[in-house]
């Protein structure tokens, strides 16, 4: 039994070559006492990724050169030797990185019950993402009942949930995503109000038509022109989340807002989250959004692809807008 | 008797050209029943000034082509016809615009007393530039003691004020200039604890020896390369006040802060701010200050210049650098 790895090669500039990872395989490490063995399920793909491929200084370190990329994974443990958390069986989510088995102490993983959602949704809708968005509209963007509120990247693992949560809270929501279908799947399946598609080439148009009253919560997942043409339509004491600029992450020249003036002139508000910082309420965010699913209120789809070769074309799903909900990769060894 | 006023004759693209302004000289209009003519001493220039010339949609009406230009002004009564609240003899301040002779009903002037402080101190540091620096660093700034606050346009009437105040909070204040008689005054004569002369072109390399352990709040004034410099040095959680960007103001394609992410990776907060917002609480700031100007622990200082004819010039002053504190031109007919 072999341990197939994606391992980082090289920093990349602008966007990734494919051979910025390496396909490798290593004998399976066996746990040592305490330890755990898992062999890893799903990954989860996300933009963040390609930031932690930087060496810059950020909210992570770095993966180098040479290491297993960093992934969030959900996996079964197949052998425990004496662990005082886990057995045999458990499903944990976790940090185990692009590859099929991970030996681990076990540290910062968690125990998820797999009868009450689908292991996918628990690195998607009940994961990262969905922590991500619970708590960045809620603490950062602030959203009360009434609020016009905008998304992008709306059709995204995190861009979906912001919608459909403020949805839930009252707002009326307007999400911006690349494609007709995409927009349709927003209106028609998720209950947004309204939807527009950017690549049609009339934001400006389409937002002011979509938002005659004006934007007072801005949750940004893309930067670059989107975040720049929100700008100017947000109302007196707007908020606007930063939550990632997927447009900018490839750029080696990233490009500021220059509308940003309008902060001072709604007296409007820019913040910059990081979910990690939210880990100890995770629980009780799960447990929420948990329930809205039950109920049919929050809704999650994910894009499953399969085998731990095909990681590269996956990644590059991400930012090529070849996807809808949650990109997962099922590395199993079929 | 004659009014010399300054109209606006056209929307200037970049910087204004001499004639954006024509001199023009018209009779004095006569206060009609509870009204008042007041003779302005001084005018305040302001860089906001250029902002209030453009169409667009702003925090304040646009100056109209073939209006008087607006400005805030301080002068005295020389007339009130039955007025209500003020008499011949009463110096008052509020928006009597770029001109000798104003006549109003009053409205939004407000009487300072002369004898705590020379009139151009109520255009600056007890006027709207030091409300806006009192507001913007303590309610949008929220300085603590210990915090280390950097203020860009720090020699000038606003940020010369901000960083004295964060002096007097326990605060670590550095200071950006252009040119080394501002730093020297900002060290020497504010008591500054650093100084950087942006101009000598070590700006990164300045920010990181001044502030050695980052960045907690950042004043800006000027917007540009160097609010984007010292985005790459702000702390966790770190507050960026937006009051303005001079260097913006001029340009046809103003430039956004392309370092804008690290707000997210910092949770950073970057927030816009307009003094009108504080407008209910001005006197209990003025009544600070003033205490603190007679304490001796908050200085100010004026650059007047004479002549309504030299409006141009002196308002020119604004913006290529060549002024310490705040601006203001005597209008009086010598």
């Amino acid at each position: 039994m072999k341990n197939k790895q994606q391992v980082l090669t090289k920093r990349p500039i602008g966007f990734p070559e494919r051979d910025t990872w390496e396909l490798r395989e290593e004998e399976i490490v066996e746990p040592a006492e305490g330890e755990l063995l898992i062999e890893q399920h799903y990954i989860s793909l996300d933009p963040a990724m390609r930031g932690w491929m930087n060496s810059s200084r950020s909210y992570i370190e770095p993966v180098q050169v040479g290491d297993v990329m960093r992934a969030g994974t959900i996996g079964e443990v197949i052998k425990a030797n004496n662990h005082p958390k886990f057995k045999e069986g458990d499903i944990l989510s976790g940090w185990g990185g692009v590859q099929q088995y991970t030996t681990t102490d076990g540290k910062d993983y968690y125990p998820v019950d797999t009868n009450l959602a689908s292991e996918p949704v628990y690195i998607g809708t009940l994961g990262m993402p969905g922590m991500t968005a619970y708590f960045g509209i809620t603490e950062v963007g602030k959203i009360k009942e009434g609020d016009v509120v905008v998304v992008s990247g709306a059709a995204g693992a995190v861009g979906s949930v912001v919608g459909q949560i403020a949805k839930i809270k009252g707002c009326r929501v307007v999400g911006i995503a690349g494609g007709d279908e995409k927009c349709k799947y927003l209106i028609e399946e998720l209950g947004f109000d309204d939807a527009i598609n950017y690549k049609a080439g009339n934001l400006r148009k389409d937002l002011k038509k979509a938002c005659p009253q004006g934007i007072d919560v801005y949750f940004d997942n893309v930067g670059g022109e989107i975040l720049d043409t929100v700008l100017t339509r947000i109302n007196m004491h707007a908020r606007i989340v930063i939550c990632g600029a997927i447009s900018q992450y490839n750029e080696t020249a990233p490009k500021g807002p220059a509308n940003y003036l309008s902060l001072l002139v709604n007296r409007a508000t820019m913040q910059g989250m990081v979910v990690f910082d939210y880990a100890k309420r995770y629980g009780e965010a799960a447990l929420q959004m948990g329930k809205w699913m039950q109920e049919g209120r929050l809704k999650s789809r994910e894009d499953v692809h399969e085998g731990i070769e095909n990681f590269y074309d996956t990644f590059s799903r991400l930012f090529n807008g070849e996807k809808i909900g949650k990109l997962v990769l099922d590395v199993r060894e079929k």
